[in-house]
């Protein structure tokens, strides 16, 4: 991974966390349990993966860093609602999550679904309301049904629920796949989206760059699945072996530890390639494909 | 309450029933379970207040009824989520709505926290995405902001928490009217508020309207309150007295049966007041607010 990368990847943080916590700080205090819950979910670390994906491909696409932040802020709080609500007891009963008591255990379970339930809106909000250069104003709306369909019955709302039906049953290759394409996938490509949408790309570029989130979406969920296997509770942030626990089909179960990393390398190298007809440099996102599938938590 | 109102409520139920039914046959069969909860949530049944509201404010000011079928349906995804998630065990723990059981009853806890979160989702989708004219195109993004701070942190999750935190914990009446206007009364004020947005109606209009759906949803939850007191479960479609069962803050537990009731007479003469200086045949406001507190379920 390049210095470069890790340095703009850094500042990406930054910058969303800051966003995020104003944000939060912001809300009146009216319900303050509630608020403290939101802030919990929202502030309590986290990779800002869809964030800094908004932020590297608007950067490569021109567009001006302010202009991206809702974007980056809507998704993060999407991302962040759900996993509150695939972390209640009815769903993954997880206790641990980036390391610190998830947000039912820390709080209570009502709690925990009202603040997810909160997150969703605020994400619609922060599209609507928060600051546009003039010339992006108009392409709200975008956002807004990108964001919508992306988290929604057909994206990750969907994915989940195709999760939960896999959970003690079996499923094959290409419904596991269908399954991530939903659950985690429809969120990356959402988040180049929504860059393309603010700079306004031209069609054939979206389409690349789609194909290129939709390879390092997957290939995220295959390192997800690996590091379930390899990695170490500690440096995951979240409870080893969880999957094998929960009786989930997972890609090295499916295909073994050596086919789930050969399959990493392979959606990698397909990242790579939807990048080449790009006329911009694509230096970050090549950058960001590779950090999806060296990252160790 | 008269006759012509009660034609054209009938009539707007039976239009949102088969709009919201022709949404959910229309997603496709990703994952069926989900999809039948947010029917099930969706069509099983409901007075259709909100969308009521909304196409009686619209027809007043002269929007086309098309132009509100977005709005309509939107606030209704919203209620129903709503509801979905209060019943849950974690929350008010119901087991019957509507005459029937629950969603996490008829289907499992994680469908229903999944079906409740998808059915927001789904509202933000049809603001967005749902066909407007031409005129109304460009006010799609005040909907969806309307919608997102109706139903959100300082709408109505904030309600719920503040009622959550009320629970077992006496409120004054104070705190019972900030509740209840956050709870019920933002959606109800947001369904006047988004005919008014798809009218371009003048602000001194919107102010009134607001002012008569501020009175009327709070008379509606009065009138919830006298219900769940002098009801009985059969008519109601829930368990009768469960406030109680909940240890909640009531109106009648505060001012007594008598005093809630004078209370619900008082906002019905605020609500009357409000529409006094608009420009339109209120009649069919008139009897609205009529209805929410006849009403006997």
């Amino acid at each position: 991974m390049s210095q470069d990368w890790l340095e703009e990847f850094g500042q990406y943080q930054a910058r969303i966390n800051h966003l995020l916590q104003t944000q939060i700080q912001g809300l009146p205090d009216l319900a303050p349990r509630l608020k403290d819950a939101m802030g919990y979910a929202l502030l309590m670390g986290g990779k800002r993966v869809r964030p800094a994906l908004v932020y590297a491909t608007g950067s490569m696409l021109k567009v001006r860093q302010e202009d991206l932040d809702a974007a980056a802020m809507a998704l993060e709080c999407i991302h962040s609602y759900s996993l509150v609500h695939d972390d209640l007891p009815a769903m993954d009963n997880d206790d641990l999550r980036r390391g610190k008591p998830t947000c039912h255990i820390a709080f209570d379970e009502a709690t925990a679904i009202l603040a997810g339930d909160a997150l969703q809106t605020l994400a619609f909000s922060l599209l609507c309301d928060y600051p546009l250069s003039a010339e992006c104003q108009q392409r709200r709306i975008h956002l807004v049904s990108a964001v919508a369909k992306a988290s929604g019955y057909q994206g990750m709302c969907g994915g989940q629920a195709l999760d939960m039906a896999a959970t003690d049953k079996p499923i094959d290759i290409q419904q596991l796949e269908i399954l991530h394409r939903c659950k985690t996938g429809a969120l990356l490509t959402a988040s180049v989206e929504l860059a393309c949408i603010l700079a306004d790309a031209p069609t054939e570029q979206r389409l690349q760059l789609q194909k290129f989130a939709g390879a390092i979406g997957l290939a995220f969920q295959v390192q997800d699945d690996i590091l379930d296997v390899t990695g170490d509770t500690q440096t995951l942030g979240k409870r080893q072996g969880s999957d094998q626990f929960l009786n989930k089909s997972t890609y090295p179960a499916l295909l073994g530890l050596e086919g789930a990393k050969g399959l990493a390398q392979q959606l990698y190298q397909q990242a790579l390639q939807a990048l080449q007809p790009l006329p911009y440099n694509t230096d970050l996102l090549r950058s960001f494909a590779g950090y999806i599938i060296d990252r160790n938590h």
